[in-house]
């Protein structure tokens, strides 16, 4: 695996650790997503959305697999590359357990809208095949779909669970946001070197379209923010 | 769906509501197994072996999907084949949980194989294309190898571990035959319907086949019954 020292004219193609320790990022955020899904799907009023919770929950394993496969074709361990991030990965999901099915689809519905509006911003910055690997990882419409019905569904039975709900998706929101943070610290500059020699990574610019796009999802199923 | 009164004349081929029924025991069967295994992925030493159980995990609700499509495909819906077994395939879950990854690997070893031993005997009395089905969701050798080289580490790195894992692998499958009755309680007549009319079904033959095969199971591993 080649690393720059820093009097090395720098490229546009991303340095090797900077593109090993993103797809370790990402994909340890797809295992953790799979086994938390996994687990929420117990909540399911029924065997058919159990099930369904369950497909989604496969689908990011899946994706970790191609991703585990990707960083060893680099030349790393997909452990090594994960490991400094399992700690606030972990905090996130251990502080935002869904009581009920209503909050596991909400769960889901936020964290993969968030997820998929960071992976575009991050698949922008990075070259083929990476490019388009971490692409494949963006959620099916499908899934999105299924859990906004299921969380229309729940508001509409219940008109107060909307407040209930919107309050755990700022919950959601705020977990995430701090754990990004402890995220940031522990990375060795992956994201600062995607973003090129001497350019700050634009994190207003970037929380300002994730939480644009967060708003409209919320809107979208009669949630506030 | 047709459904035979006792003054029928029966065939060779499996009545609809038999199938139904079978295909719905094992389609829950993976289900659980599914959430199972995924939720003792946590108990791996690192996060490689976390991401193999996933995997594994990950096959079962490929099965599933196929199950209750098929079961659909027979006019019936997945969620009332299904529904009947959930009571004793939750208890033998719920009174089998793993302590540590040994147990976790141990309880995927000698519960693929005895579920694999009877899938087979299953097909064997199904017509096309439910027993290509069926054989289908026989899980990959290549799992089977991973749990077995994951027990075998165990018991070299501490001789004790060897009577532990006996010990619980006895545990499971009494807890296995104790959930079985109830199963078979719980069952409309599918397996005495699928062995033929006025064949009782060989349940002592049944019983000899799948405990030779798990004794053997247990020796290539170096744990006793």
């Amino acid at each position: 695996m080649s690393v720059p020292t820093p009097s090395e004219p720098t490229t546009d193609i991303p340095p090797t650790h900077a593109v090993v320790d993103l797809l370790g990022l990402v994909a340890l955020g797809e295992l953790l997503a799979f086994e938390r899904m996994a687990a929420d799907a117990r909540l399911a009023p029924d065997l058919r959305r159990r099930a369904a919770l369950g497909e989604m929950a496969a689908a990011e394993i899946g994706n970790y697999r191609r991703l585990a496969a990707r960083i060893a074709a680099l030349g790393a361990l997909p452990d090594d590359a994960m490991a400094r991030y399992v700690t606030p990965l972990q905090a996130y999901h251990d502080s935002t357990e869904p009581r009920d099915w209503a909050e596991a689809v909400t769960k889901a519905y936020v964290g993969d809208g968030i997820t998929d509006d960071f992976l575009r911003e991050i698949a922008g910055a990075l070259a083929e095949p990476d490019r388009r690997l971490v692409l494949d990882v963006l959620h099916e419409s499908r899934y999105a779909d299924f859990a906004a019905t299921e969380i229309r569904i729940a508001v509409e039975a219940d008109p107060r669970v909307a407040d209930r709900l919107s309050m755990w998706a700022r919950r959601l929101v705020g977990e995430a946001l701090s754990q990004a943070g402890r995220v940031a610290s522990a990375d060795r500059g992956a994201l600062t070197a995607l973003t090129g020699p001497g350019e700050q990574v634009d994190v207003p610019g970037l929380f300002r379209r994730l939480t644009a796009a967060h708003t409209a999802r919320m809107a979208a199923v009669g949630l506030n923010n």
